[in-house]
């Protein structure tokens, strides 16, 4: 599963590589800083979750090109025997300092600063901006699905529609660090002991002769833990079929744990299914709900009073489908002892080595943050958020557990406002820039 | 590099394996049939490019549970050793019939056919839906940029923006077979002998003293194979940069290859630059141009008039923004001898094993399809799109190689009238069913 997080310094652009040979023909070796940001919200975002800091590092710790990688790039022409030789010794001997995963964070602040010899620092901007923009966005998505459920569980039901494997088991991974509380993706579930979850597939109640008939076959396998699927044929009709079943179970000394509405308009539907379990005695059985859900269509539900216990979300989660991209940087801010911007229209970006700080009130609140160079002394009482994660090109200190993660992002998400939570994004959080780096 | 292309069976849905003991308990050995097809167009399109099949088999043919796969399930408490010692012996058997990648089809009809025993076809769901949905995205999303292009190359700028380094090859792959000329992405060009491109960055740039020293170093490092970004600081005094550069070179007998434009107003921006150069005496240097570009974006500047003669196609492309994922099911059409349909509202589908015919018209344009019965007989000279790939679980013929699959996609997209390739999908092409199939 090595290469689900280190796909080494081949996973890269070839421009990364063939500037590096004219660096290395310029004798540029000198040390050089870049900053990692998100220059803007996508639509209806406030703020950001941190993710795949643990890939990141785990990849740049092991950043070796193979003996293959060589050939090929020699295969090329585009590059000397002199510098393939360079190559052949590669590996990244940097300083990485970043937000920790689970951090909240905000737009132009970086999340994540390199400062290396020049062509390492270069190499692995392709990696990193894949690795961290790729999963803050899901975690970004995900903490908004949460949010919007309100304390309902909600489940990565995704993996059929992301964007590949790999990505499969990442949005697993980023949307439990966002408080998902399963993922129906087994493999994600071993990787990184994510709790799975599951139901049944339409396709299992038409391969037999009748819905109440495939019912009563799950729950003669699963008699504490079935979930019906009610709407493969009628979803009234299917509600009394599952009432019907789980009847029966409860007979036996069994117990039905819940159904499943999958299509269909959820609020009425939700209302009537929950009347028929009532009036059975079923008020313990659960509706789940998995209906090409986001964060609005959850808060849409809830706000008009449907009756559902839980979500499953599936595809617009997992591919982050009103902003399947994030508009992240990996800039230049310093090489040598030179501070560097670059001012194309629309892109400037601040320069020098940069610390966020995070101002707090007396109830623990995040009030507002100031992006200041790396040295800066702002008021003694403010939070550093970026974190020396890799020195020479080694990992620091072992890197949290998922769960750690998960419960730092719990706990920076309770210390936001709730109305930088909107999920319009109206209200943004104050972010101020230091006057030492105004005036740079 | 496996993992890109056999997950194996543990890339699943929980419901998948659960479902399977149940079938496993239930004796239920019998042959069930499966189609995967998409339901409806994503906003602009009109037709899909089939891609992923490859991938698809490579993973059929080798798909088995490892032991740590069985430990992990059996941690679960969900399975019982009966059943987890028959996941053990666990193959693909079946058998699939599937439209070859490079086809164009409709939405509809059925993409891939599985024929196997119903545990067997049903666990390979979440991973078919995911290879051929997410590549079949791809080369549709790409297909498009192409044809905006109107013969200029597109490259691939995708890699550092995907969901994922998985995500990054399978696009650059899918991308190609839908008539890219190259892309960046170095570990994709080692992977699939993809032609390789790229330029340099604004960090190369701003790590000189100045953009003109950026510009001749480069040139002393690449003689021949130079591509200037030019917008770094000012894009008009870029260009004047870059052709003072450019003039240097010719003395020494070298050649500037092209100047880069990656943001602005791209219409007026090209035409000033294409004037500096030529007034210049550099009438062979290209422009190529990389600002957010998708197919509509093409169209756009091209139909404007702009100077460029190639386009580096990145984000919007390697995601699919605006459609980012597809509407594409795999659903049970027969269980031993009973057709089956499901009838939620919305997603009803048609029964029974099927088969997609084409008519082609004297000059081999392809003028309707039909969705029939697998062994319909329909009129004598259409053609067959769904093939015979896989039987017994073994592979049937050795695979086409990538470039022959990008030149069927060429042929079959050169068949497809005009009015079909329209960017805003205005013009559906005609997809009849059957009298039989209509009739069960």
């Amino acid at each position: 599963m090595a290469i689900f997080t280190k796909p080494g310094p081949f996973f890269t652009d070839l421009y990364e590589l063939t500037m590096a040979r004219s660096y290395f023909e310029n004798k540029m070796f000198d040390n050089a800083g870049f900053s990692l940001f998100i220059r803007e919200y996508p639509k209806g975002r406030s703020y950001f979750v941190a993710a795949g800091l643990g890939d990141a590092l785990e990849g740049l710790a092991d950043y070796t090109f193979t003996p293959s990688d060589l050939l090929y790039l020699k295969s090329t022409g585009l590059f000397t025997d002199d510098f393939l030789a360079y190559l052949k010794d590669f590996k990244f001997t940097g300083t990485v300092r970043a937000m920790p995963e689970g951090t909240i964070f905000f737009k132009d602040e970086p999340v994540l600063e390199v400062s290396a010899p020049l062509i390492e620092a270069q190499i692995l901007e392709t990696f990193l901006i894949n690795t961290i923009g790729f999963q803050t966005m899901i975690a970004t998505k995900a903490a908004r699905c949460v949010h919007a459920a309100a304390g309902r569980p909600v489940i990565d039901f995704s993996a059929r529609r992301t964007q590949g494997y790999e990505a499969a088991v990442k949005v697993a991974r980023s949307s439990y660090i966002a408080g998902f509380a399963a993922t129906s993706n087994v493999l994600a579930g071993k990787l990184y002991a994510i709790p799975v979850s599951g139901t049944m597939a339409h396709s299992y109640v038409t391969s037999f002769e009748s819905e109440a008939d495939a019912f009563a076959a799950y729950a003669r396998t699963y008699p504490d833990k079935a979930i019906f699927l009610i709407d493969t044929y009628d979803t009234i009709q299917g509600a009394k079929n599952a009432a019907k079943v789980a009847l029966e179970m409860v007979k036996k000394g069994d117990r039905l744990v819940g159904v499943r509405l999958d299509s269909g308009e959820m609020v009425s539907l939700s209302r009537q299914v929950r009347k028929i379990l009532d009036d059975a005695g079923l008020a313990d059985v659960k509706i789940f709900a998995s209906s090409g859900f986001d964060e609005y269509g959850i808060a849409d539900v809830i706000d008009q009073g449907a009756c559902i216990d839980a979500f499953g979300v599936g595809t617009k989660m997992g591919v982050s489908a009103d902003a399947p991209y994030l508009d992240i940087v990996y800039k230049m801010v310093c090489y040598k002892d030179r501070n560097i911007r670059k001012l194309s229209p629309g892109k400037v970006n601040l320069p020098g080595e940069k610390q966020v700080f995070r101002k707090t009130d007396e109830k623990g609140r995040s009030v507002g943050d100031t992006i200041a160079l790396k040295n800066e002394k702002i008021q003694d009482n403010m939070i550093k958020l970026l974190d020396l994660v890799m020195e020479n090109g080694r990992i620091n200190s072992p890197s949290p557990s998922l769960v750690e993660i998960r419960d730092a992002f719990s706990r920076n998400f309770s210390c936001l406002d709730e109305a930088y939570k909107s999920l319009n994004g109206v209200e943004n959080y104050p972010v101020a820039i230091s006057h030492k780096l105004l005036e740079i």
